[in-house]
């Protein structure tokens, strides 16, 4: 396991955007934009159950990150890691909500479909450089 | 093989990074930020030999890639791809000048190595959304 360096925190708890690459069934990369939050150990990805990375995850934890500061795109972390733990229920639904505060200055996440349900992904740093 | 539209075209075409995942050996996901140039059909990476993103595609050519406007991260496109090309010698080492003076305002590329060998990915899109 590697330790996030307080540089590579402050990235993840800015406004930054991350970009997550999983595994695909049929072994190519997949790769989506979203957003992010660390609990200073491991880096914390919400999504919803049934998107692709969510499904991707499941099949093969490895995934490779780059956070990038959006006001210097030159500032960036490449992190490589592993999914440890999917976080379902009431700490992931109040956790979406957390990041649309972080992100939207909304205080309530507004859902893309009706009945979503969220999944935090706890994601152990393995390498950061 | 999927059309650049003109929205993805600007983008590529502008000062903007790109976000490319190729895949490693032990099939795990492989992700790196780098500089991007367009031919009007393809997306045109320059790399250098013995990069892990070009050995990764000279292995599995298959690529996800997304670009993101550097002055507004919401505005991104994602593109799924595949390495159709691979072109060394003078138009490499041309084409990295003309990314030097695209992205520093340099017209000369300073080499990281002495003797690197520049390669320029051609990525055919597949799909582009």
């Amino acid at each position: 396991m590697a330790k996030l360096d307080e540089k590579t925190k402050k990235l993840l708890l800015g406004k930054n955007f991350i970009f997550v690459s999983t595994i695909n069934k049929d072994g190519s990369p997949q790769l989506t934009p979203t957003w992010v939050d660390t609990d200073g150990e491991n880096v914390l990805i919400n999504s919803a159950l049934g998107r692709q990375k969510v499904v991707n995850v499941a099949r093969d934890p490895r995934v490779a990150i780059a956070v990038v500061n959006h006001e210097n795109p030159y500032e960036r972390v490449s992190i490589k890691g592993k999914v440890v733990e999917e976080i379902t229920g009431k700490a992931a639904e109040d956790h979406i909500d957390k990041m649309s505060l972080k992100y939207t200055g909304e205080p309530k996440y507004r859902r893309n479909a009706p009945g979503e349900k969220r999944v935090l992904l706890v994601v152990k740093p393995l390498k950061v450089y």
